[in-house]
C-alpha cells in the first residue's frame, strides 16, 4: 500500500500532467502548479526538485503503465491473437484513463534532457519488440497474417494511441467500445463485407449442386470421411 | 509561380519546423532560427513579426496540405473505396515528406493562441467530416463495411498519421510501401489468412465431394440454373 508521500507525489503528477497538457510544458510554471494543488512552492519542492524532474516522472510513469500491461499480457496463457487484442485494449484504456499523461508523453519528448530521452527511446524500442514478438508468434501459429510484422505493430499501436487526440469524455463511446471497434477493424478490415458476401453465395451454389445430385441419386447425403 | 518573397517565407517555415521539432517550440529562439538560415534577425522580422506568427503559418500550411489533398481526391471520379485508399496514401506521403511540419502540428497545439486554436479545430473537424462522407458513400455503395463510420475514420487517420512517430528516413520503407501495407491491413485485417485459408479449403472439399458423387452417379454435372 502506498504511503502518504507516494500518494501526494501521484497527486502532483496528475495535476502537472493536466497543466502541461493544457498549457504546454514550457509555458506552464511551478507557481501555477502549486496554486492548482493548493500547496506552497516550498512543499512542492519537497517532492520534486524541478519542473524537469516532474516531466521525467510523467514519462517514467507512462512507460511503466505500458510495460506492466504488456508483462501481464505475456504472463497469461492466451493465444497470440488474443494477446494482440489485449494489447489494443490496454492502449485504448490507458489513453482514455490517463489522457493527460499520454498527451504529455506524445507531445513533450523534445523537452526531455538528452540522457532521459535516450533512456525512454530504449524502453519504447524494447516495448515495440515485445509486441513484435507476439505478432511473430501469431504468424507461426497461423492466426496473424501479415507480410510486414513491424508495420502491423506500428499500425495497431498507432490507431490505438491516436485515441488521445480525438477521445471525448462526454461522448457516447467508452474505452471498451472503442477497443472493440478497433479490434474488429484490425482483424477483419473494412472491406470484409464484400468478401464474406461472396463466400455464402459460393457455398449456397455448392449446396444446390449437392441437393440436385441427391435428387438424381435418390440417396441420403454421403458421409464426409473417405479412405 | 511563387515570387522570391514566397520562396524565402517557405524556406523560413521549413527551417523553423525542423528547429521546433528538434528543440520544442517554446525552447527554440528566433536567434537560433536566424543563425540556421544565415539571415539577420532584422531580415527574419521582415517576413514574420514573431515566433508565434511562424507557428501559426506552420499550422496553416499543414492544414492546407491536407485540405488540398482531400479536395483533389473528392474532385476525381474514383469510387469511395479507392478514395479512401488515396486518403491513406496522401497522409502517409505528407507525413514522410513534411515530417517536421507534421510533428509540430501534432505536438505544439497547446502553444497556439486561443483564437487560432479554435480556427484550426474547426478546420480539422471539417476535414474529418469530409473523410466521413467518403466512408458513408462507401457504405451505401457496399464497398466499405463498418458499424462505426466515425471510429473507422479516426482509426485510418490514426494509423496513417502515427507514421510521423516511427518513420525512419534511412529505413527500407518509402512512403508508398508504408501506404500499401496500411491499406492492405485496413481493407483485409490481420486475421484474414485464417479465414481465407480455411474458406477455399472448405469450398474445395465440397467441390471434391460433388465430383465424387457425379462419378458414383455416372452423370454430368447438373446445370446451375433450375426453374
Amino acid at each position: 500500500m502506498p504511503g502518504r508521500r507516494a500518494l501526494v507525489q501521484s497527486q502532483i503528477l496528475t495535476a502537472a500532467a493536466d497543466l502541461f497538457r493544457a498549457r504546454g510544458y514550457r509555458a506552464a510554471t511551478l507557481d501555477e502548479l502549486a496554486k492548482t494543488l493548493r500547496m506552497s512552492k516550498a512543499t512542492l519542492y519537497g517532492y520534486f526538485r524541478s519542473k524537469e524532474e516532474i516531466l521525467a516522472a510523467i514519462f517514467h510513469r507512462t512507460m511503466s503503465l505500458f510495460e506492466e500491461g504488456i508483462s501481464a499480457i505475456r504472463r497469461g496463457s492466451a493465444t497470440p491473437d488474443e494477446q494482440i487484442r489485449r494489447v489494443i485494449r490496454h492502449h485504448v484504456r490507458a489513453v482514455v484513463a490517463e489522457r493527460s499523461f499520454l498527451t504529455v508523453f506524445f507531445s513533450e519528448e523534445a523537452n526531455l534532457p538528452a540522457h532521459l530521452a535516450r533512456h525512454i527511446t530504449a524502453r519504447k524500442a524494447r516495448y515495440d519488440r515485445t509486441v513484435l514478438g507476439i505478432v511473430q508468434a501469431g504468424r507461426r501459429a497461423g492466426v496473424i497474417a501479415t507480410s510486414h510484422p513491424r508495420l502491423l505493430v506500428f499500425a495497431l499501436l498507432g490507431m490505438s494511441n491516436w485515441v488521445y487526440r480525438w477521445y471525448n469524455p462526454r461522448g457516447v463511446w467508452d474505452a471498451d467500445a472503442i477497443a472493440d471497434g478497433l479490434i474488429a477493424l484490425a482483424e477483419r478490415g473494412y472491406a470484409s463485407a464484400r468478401r464474406s458476401d461472396l463466400t455464402p453465395t459460393r457455398l449456397a451454389r455448392l449446396s444446390r449442386d449437392i441437393r440436385a445430385l441427391h435428387t438424381l441419386l435418390g440417396s441420403k447425403r454421403p458421409g464426409r470421411r473417405r479412405p
